[in-house]
């Protein structure tokens, strides 16, 4: 099984990452420190948006940058780029072949914006239209629903926000990262016990808030590519501006709430939908929270920074054992492709 | 029932803005062009979320000024807001009581931005918090589902980017909308002919590009909010990447169509969702594409620029007729509150 192995490989791309490619990372903070961009502007599509969410959050916690994510139909439907000439731009791609996160880059580029690409090849068409390029070194994904390249986006943001703010403390935090990884990992094994219990399950709600929205929206993506159930990925703060009419008694609700400082108002929104007979499937690393959820997926405590890497994975593979449970294909599901190119 | 009048008075809302605010907007204007802001940030929650993603594409299109959605936990749950010096922050809350949007442009504020509200009263603690505030003037919204407030609040930014555009052609347009919503919401009424046919309909996508991106949003949340069903909104590229999976026979999408740029994208997957056996239900004014839906929304041709103002109509009135045809109370939807106030 592809996904299976290719989520297992995680830890050792995420090492192979701060092995390899430090040097380059600082190469690209230095380029965009002289630059001094006052505003960052990120496109991508799919899962590689969810690494972009990521950023975000990341680069405005740390470094207070301002940064948007890009509305590639402005470029390629209305012709009307935004001014990026104060601005660095950032396109994610796996592949590197999304030709409207290429076109945001061309117009960026054109109009003297500093561009970034991060892809999983140096030689894709991405990487070649932009002044920098990050590789993701995850080697060849063949599964179509995308685990080892998110993570391996989020490892090479995570060193770019270290490298820029030039800071110790955050350079042994990543150090830390592919042990947390492979913890992570065993202690996932165990949702294989419970995962087929959901197996009827035909909607989710997946909530995260702050660094931990993106992990939402990504274990989100995740369930529906495998599953074709109807699952959604909310910051839990929109989640109560509408979208939580939906939940009754034995509604899932998968909630990404690691410890950190979005913690409290994770327990919060766990405890109002528990109050409205939700089943709460809950990724943390907070004893007391765990022994009250429906589902434990526990990971082992981590900077609330790099939360994301590790959070994401026992998502991934509840993804994985809801396809498997129900006897679906999990390496090619139905009517996707490995890249989908969008205009 | 209060939903339905809210929903008839949208044209004499729209009218109301019109003839009253804009010298308050041509003074706004006449502010952000001595800030020359280097970029624009809107905090919003809910439907008014979907607003800013109206304004994200309209002043991206028409002024070039690239336009970010904000991170309310980086300043609320992480204490860290980006630097706004140079930007124009814009607040959009129908009550002004939104704490986290509030947050933002207080933030904003200290740091020497420029800032403006957007809410349905002057006396509000966001409009009071701000340099500038243009109201809505829809009078008192009862229903907690918001519908004249949000086409009130397309309105201002439509207003707003005619006047910041000095663009004549513009202006002209607009006059034009009044009347463009009156024949809207009578072409609405037939949907109550055949919009019980989805009483059982436990899933829907809404589909939408562009300027339509934002109405695909709000048509989907309007769903969700009356009928608890899990509808999602989307952006028809984002779809394709990874949540199309979800499609198979007898699966409804809503595609939000009118005539324009995005239109040929629309048609695009339009052909390949009733591929895979989709129901599609269109709101266009494209009489070869009503003709081959299974449920047609027709709305008047209008400039692109202003289709989401009338587009979102059918949407509403489609989402009321749900709750309807299932029994349930329209005006209060289980679990919500009109004013939900987040941190």
């Amino acid at each position: 099984m592809l996904l299976k192995n290719e989520i297992a490989q995680q830890p050792d791309v995420i090492s192979r990452l701060l092995d390899e490619s430090e040097a380059a990372t600082e190469l690209v903070a230095a380029a965009i420190r002289e630059f001094n961009p006052v505003f960052v502007c990120i496109a991508a599509r799919g899962t590689s948006d969810h690494a972009a969410i990521y950023a975000q959050y990341l680069l405005g916690a740390v470094l207070r940058m301002p940064v948007m994510l890009a509305t590639p139909s402005l470029h390629t439907v209305y012709g009307r780029s935004p001014d990026f000439s104060k601005a660095l731009v950032i396109g994610i791609s796996q592949s590197g072949k999304a030709e409207d996160v290429r076109a945001v880059l061309n117009d960026a580029r054109v109009q003297g914006g500093l561009t970034l690409a991060i892809t999983n090849y140096d030689d894709s068409a991405l990487a070649q239209s932009a002044a920098y390029h990050l590789p993701l070194l995850a080697e060849e994904e063949f599964s179509v629903a995308a685990t080892k390249t998110y993570t391996a986006q989020l490892t090479v943001i995570a060193m770019l926000a270290s490298a820029l703010a030039d800071d110790e403390e955050m350079r042994s935090d990543l150090m830390n990262l592919p042990q947390l990884a492979r913890e992570t990992l065993d202690l996932s094994e165990g949702i294989a016990d419970w995962a087929g219990r959901y197996r009827a399950m035909d909607r989710l709600s997946v909530l995260g808030r702050g660094f931990n929205y993106a992990t939402a929206c990504e274990i989100s993506l995740k369930v529906k590519e495998l599953t074709y159930i109807a699952s959604e990925g909310y910051s839990e703060a929109d989640f109560r501006h509408g979208p939580i009419a939906v939940v009754q008694a034995g509604y899932p609700v998968i909630l990404v709430a690691p410890q950190g400082r979005a913690f409290a108002t994770m327990r919060d929104i766990s405890n109002r939908v528990k109050e409205k007979g939700a089943e709460t499937l809950l990724i943390s690393d907070d004893e007391d929270m765990l022994g009250e959820a429906t589902g434990a997926m526990r990971v082992p405590s981590a900077p609330e920074w790099l939360s994301p890497i590790i959070a994401v994975m026992p998502g991934q593979v509840f993804a994985m054992r809801q396809a498997l449970a129900r006897g679906y294909e999990v390496d090619k599901p139905r009517g996707l492709s490995k890249v989908t190119i969008t205009e």
